[in-house]
């Protein structure tokens, strides 16, 4: 399959595997590479030293194209960005943060920056910075996500109304009629994040795979809208916050609520109590355990096979 | 184009206009069938000598199917689908309430009965009972909306998944690309409403169209969700009862404010600081004013056009 986006990145498949704190380690980001499509490291889970390592395991796994995604809203982005730019990496996935600051040093050393934005203000904002893309990403993705709450099948099209750089799809992509879905509204690839939590080579905990392969069609919930709005599976925990926001919490008490490492505790120690799960409402559809490469042959598949059921609609 | 749906229907374009209170009359629902598609009308915001009315009308407008809307919820849904037998309509869309009371008796009377859910339990039980097809609505779509806020997206495939019978998408879909991507995702027909807010035939109050043509990709919010999930246009209404959630505002307070006739204030009378005007995500999308002719056109060539964009990417 040939986008702009698979040009851009020297890939097989318009599929990019997101960059999910505590599960996308070296470990999936070059598995997803070997397998055609493009693999993220998420830095946003990593301290510079451990980036490093990672970048460098992956290094030695695969040849093929990978990226780091950064949460520019860390205190120390710039340290991250400096650390995978001395490791060679020159695919970056910028996130939750403003991109004009970093875009136009990354450009200067010839890399290629991809923004995540889930507003159209946003995208028009990340082309003016320079990036080559962008990912569009609707509300119902995993983990954070943007106030507006817009939907993916409303974002996309909108995207690629106002901006000329290629959109990549992301939120409630999981199988091969997700990415048919996505390319038909415009999007030149997908970014997929729950689908590879149950990869093989996802770093989740096992029970954060079992919680993802239990869940059901309202298997999760936007929650601390009041303070950044994150998308979590219904464990224990979320429904405490979901109680707390019914009766009206206040930011602080929120922000209590919250506290700190929630995400370490949940994703990848597997503290259903007091954890916190991000994943996607696509969750529902995903049913197994399964290595990264079966995962895109299935979904690359899936396309194929949805686009030529669609096609048939219209021969007669 | 040719699918289970219409076929079902015997119309030339899998395309259904949403019988919308205070918008889809007659006028648009013969306009929408003429042109190819399935007009309904939406009786939820009509008594039943109204509804009769209307059906006449249509009748003499259209020797083309159409079908009515009913909101089984409505103490008097009973009457509404007696008054629509009486006048002929074979072609009912169920929404808002429990399919299993009246699918049979309209079976019995070789009706087709289509129900609107939100959730792969409500598309099960609307099977059971008997129903030739589900509306599958994602958390996009304007007005009333289902608890478990899930996306078109991810609803779609879920749907495909869990039921033998067609399912028609609905939420986000106001062009061709939209329609595409339905049927990707497993549809077999798609129901449009927000882009027929617009249409010349529809009986929206002339701001109330505006308000849609200007409604940006936040233009609308899902409010009321603690009595029942509505989506709204960002009026100033809407704003005061975002205020009054966001202070944690209890069942009581919300239902006061609430109050009564919010829709026919809004929708029907245009009063843009006390009515309440229903609108999709997908207003964004829509920008003009045009006959349910050209809207429907326009949207079966995009759809051609998305569909042939998305072959090319896979030839290479």
């Amino acid at each position: 399959m040939r986008t702009r986006v698979t040009e851009m990145f020297g890939i097989r498949y318009p599929v990019i595997q997101g960059g999910m704190v505590w599960v996308a380690g070296w470990r999936l980001a070059a598995a997803v590479s070997e397998a055609g499509g493009l693999g993220l490291i998420g830095s946003g889970s990593m301290k510079a030293d451990v980036l490093r390592e990672h970048i460098r395991n992956a290094h030695q796994a695969t040849r093929m194209p990978f990226g780091v995604n950064v949460p520019l809203l860390r205190e120390d982005a710039e340290e991250l960005l400096l650390t995978a730019l001395e490791e060679g990496i020159t695919i970056f996935f910028t996130s939750a943060g403003n991109p004009e600051k970093f875009t136009k040093p990354l450009l200067d050393k010839h890399c290629t920056v991809v923004h995540v934005v889930s507003s159209v203000r946003q995208a028009i904002k990340a082309y003016m910075a320079g990036c080559h893309a962008v990912v569009g990403e609707g509300v119902e993705a995993g983990g954070h996500n943007g106030p507006a709450e817009i939907s993916t099948m409303c974002l996309i099209p909108q995207l690629v109304d106002a901006v000329p750089i290629p959109v990549i799809a992301a939120g409630g992509i999981a199988d091969g009629r997700g990415l048919a879905a996505a390319l038909a509204l415009g999007a030149e690839a997908v970014q997929v994040g729950t689908r590879f939590i149950t990869a093989v080579e996802s770093s989740a905990h096992d029970t954060f795979k079992r919680l993802v392969l239990e869940a059901a069609d309202d298997g999760t919930v936007l929650t601390f809208r009041a303070l950044a709005p994150v998308r979590l599976l219904r464990t224990p925990f979320a429904r405490r916050v979901i109680e707390a926001e019914q009766r009206g919490a206040t930011v602080d008490e929120l922000r209590r609520l919250l506290g700190r490492k929630r995400e370490m505790r949940g994703m990848s120690e597997g503290d259903v109590e007091e954890g916190q799960f991000e994943a996607g409402q696509c969750a529902a559809l995903v049913k197994d355990i399964a290595p990264a490469s079966a995962i895109i042959e299935r979904m690359i598949t899936g396309c194929h096979n949805a686009i030529m059921r669609v096609a048939r609609f219209t021969d007669s």
